[in-house]
């Protein structure tokens, strides 16, 4: 019996569900590690007795370790064989997952388009992330491409599923023992809290971090995503690339660390509304990022707590004060712009 | 008081018990980090609610992590002034190692044997660790080339030991909780059980991991070796190989974890038959993985599990399928095959 | 509102406390990377029966590792804009630090002086360490010349801190439940206590270990130490230094790591008595290490314990016994080495 090679476009079909193997304990070692990869500095992650006073039971795992690592229990069947990652939408984070949790994830294909090419086709799919319990914890759909096995397989009908461009603020999911109050600002190192942030205001971050291959490797292997892409130089120098390609998620792991300076008190992730990787990252790219506030929301009965809609900007090479526009009037992105990420934070109020 | 330079060929004698300092606590932490630096998906290791209904107290410690940090221990004793590690042999998992374990080892010189050129020799010891309370978990022979101090010193009496050359299946430890029919084939995404394998198989693994200095180092390290050649580039540069040489431990794991595929339900190493590092290996290669069924044994008693005789080769620089034989007719490995390994796993077999 | 640039030298006034954001709580997983990043065997951190033998509730947290950890967590406030970390004294690990500890520090300025450039000055900081318990577990006092915003600014009053030239042997903590006759040699590896060491004598420590960008990095932000010269190559290649710089903390680490051999039974850290990186290291340097053993102390009512005051040099790129001194008649330090570091350790006494 040899290894499947992962499936191809025309394997998948509408409606179909795929239970992605090998389920996944996250772990005070998985976290420390994170915060080794990333330099995160976000609080709750990093300081149990804060989680604690803000009504959460231990210290949750940052939000992108859980979907980092429930994106790659999906890679083995959905994207072993993509040419590209084309987007991301509509993103939950449902439920905080705790060091000792177990994620296991399923998807659903919602989507099919063949290129016309007919060498490759687009494969929308809705996963959804589960703890030991069977509790959703996240859930989000991405769409890809997909190499067909052979051109001569008949097209699928189409089928283009309707996401929503972001997650509308009655939908987003807020811990209902949330306690923002207890954020003191001296834990954070900020004062700025959701009625300090203007809509259309653009923050700067000052950090850079220059990637390595032994670090993105490291990440993408804790995350057990097995796509060779990332991982095997020999092959890869004979591909158009001609080199190993940086997992995207490492790249919103990295620029979501950077943007700490300036959104400190940003403590959770309640959504991803799209997201795309503009331009590929390698090892020696030096990252940096910045930040555009799209949105601003109250939270209904939550008088404590608002939330920021963000675009985060990940560029690499340039100095965020360089940059004038993330993508230039022609709608294509700047060469240095890698990840566009529309997400959606919690921050607290303050009390009036 | 300088500190030691090691053990030298005359320094041992026949017989002679050496109990490795520093006994080791691995945790969360270590499997974690095993995990991203291999990218090992083997499904104990990964999940505990899936090695609890297996009948593990909780998720294992990944058997060849357990492995290494053990082989560790004994470098400072026995390998620091070695040339060569020449072979393993009969080494036996004897029980698992979980989160929390303190791993302590000792060896005895079971053999001798001073090269022609009087300048070094081979060194036979059977290591064993032991968890806190005293319990063997493994046990292995291997034998290493080391230098002798001085050419001048009297050669010892030449003791061969007889090992075998596979542990036989009647011997393989087997834990009596076992309860393998609970390994869901949607957990492991392979329906493939030991019934589904024939003796002369071969699988060629799709994927290849490129390896870099700061990941095998790390990895070395964590296990708390402390050759010299693994980590000292100022002095290798100096030496024949001209440069760092990845440890042979790491080879072994990230072997085993690109096996995964076409594996998926050979859930834990039973034994280590034998085994040699046929090349070096070194930063900057990629490494793959074929495996060759070398046997396969029913278990006395266990109508529901089976062990399967595997030859893993490591090749480095070269997919798998481009590699006719592991080694040429004249016995003497292709250059591109840097590990050959004989060892026997269980898997579950299918009900009937 | 533009994220914080870090506090120049007009910022800082003689008196001013900061109480440094982010706790981070320390768990088994930073404690197996730091293993992995050091490859340090010092048995306390190593092995948890070992530790509470001697008395330990658990394994204590690697003294350096705290140490990296709190001095990370003043990074933001005191050294963003630091040309130099000039120097360390009066450090003193006051009390054990266990995994699943949470870390707070708050730094106290203790004195100024504007250098006569008009560009920068010297800030003196007393920086503290508290557990979740609010228990001062680590105390230490640094000066780091830091940009001025403006040359225009007036220059503060200079106030000049007399610090201690070693924490004197009376006062160095001692935890009061410690068994250090629990030390077997057998677990360490070495025989050599307390009295089997002399003032004066050198140890050349056997062991090379060369750093990689990712592993220094790596190292670094796992400390949440953001300071951008260690990560931000794009930036580094156009300042003067030409490429990042290696953190200084990760230097001692690894040199202690290093100086295992033949200090193995140096179980504990008591203080860092003053320390200076003389020269920088870089990615692809090798350290190697050698200790002087400065002063031997017994400790008023422990009959079975001493302190040995040491002085670690830590070396790039030449082997210990190649170093005649660590600096020339003329004080100027050999371009070789690159860490001067006078710190207190405590060992078992022999029993009489």
């Amino acid at each position: 019996m040899q290894p499947g090679a992962g499936n191809f476009f025309e394997d998948f079909r509408p409606g179909q569900r795929i239970l992605h193997p090998t389920p996944r304990t996250i772990t005070d070692g998985d976290c420390a590690l994170y915060i080794g990869l990333t330099g995160a500095r976000q609080v709750l992650p990093s300081a149990a007795p804060v989680a604690q006073a803000l009504g959460y039971r231990d210290r949750p795992v940052d939000d992108l370790l859980l979907f980092n690592v429930a994106f790659g229990k999906t890679v083995p069947d959905i994207s072993l064989n993509a040419i590209a990652n084309l987007g991301y939408a509509d993103a939950r984070f449902v439920a905080p997952c705790y060091p000792g949790d177990t994620i296991r994830a399923e998807s659903e294909v919602i989507g099919l388009r063949e290129n016309s090419n007919r060498r490759s086709g687009i494969v929308y799919v809705r996963s959804n992330a589960f703890n030991q319990r069977g509790d959703l914890v996240l859930t989000w759909a991405r769409w890809v491409m997909v190499h067909k096995r052979s051109a001569d397989a008949p097209a699928p009908e189409s089928v283009v599923p309707s996401l929503p461009q972001f997650v509308p603020p009655g939908e987003l999911p807020v811990p209902a023992f949330l306690k923002p109050s207890a954020l003191d600002p001296k834990l954070t190192g900020s004062v700025a809290l959701w009625d300090n942030f203007g809509v259309g205001e653009r923050i700067d971050h000052p950090s850079g971090m220059t990637l390595e291959e032994a670090d993105h490797t490291l990440a993408t292997r804790l995350y057990q995503n097995n796509a060779r892409v990332h991982f095997d130089e020999f092959a890869m120098k004979r591909s158009e690339l001609g080199r190993r390609l940086v997992y995207g998620g490492h790249v919103i792991s990295v620029c979501r660390a950077l943007a700490y300076d300036g959104l400190e008190n940003a403590f959770a992730i309640a959504a991803i509304n799209g997201g795309s990787h503009t331009n590929p990252t390698f090892a020696g790219d030096t990252l940096y990022a910045l930040t555009e506030v799209r949105d601003k929301w109250p939270l209904a009965s939550r008088p404590d707590l608002g939330a920021l809609r963000l675009r985060l900007v990940g560029l690499k090479n340039l100095a965020p004060p360089e940059l004038r526009a993330p993508a230039a009037t022609d709608g294509k992105p700047d060469p240095h712009v890698v990840l566009d990420l529309d997400y959606t934070v919690l921050m607290p109020r303050r009390s009036t």
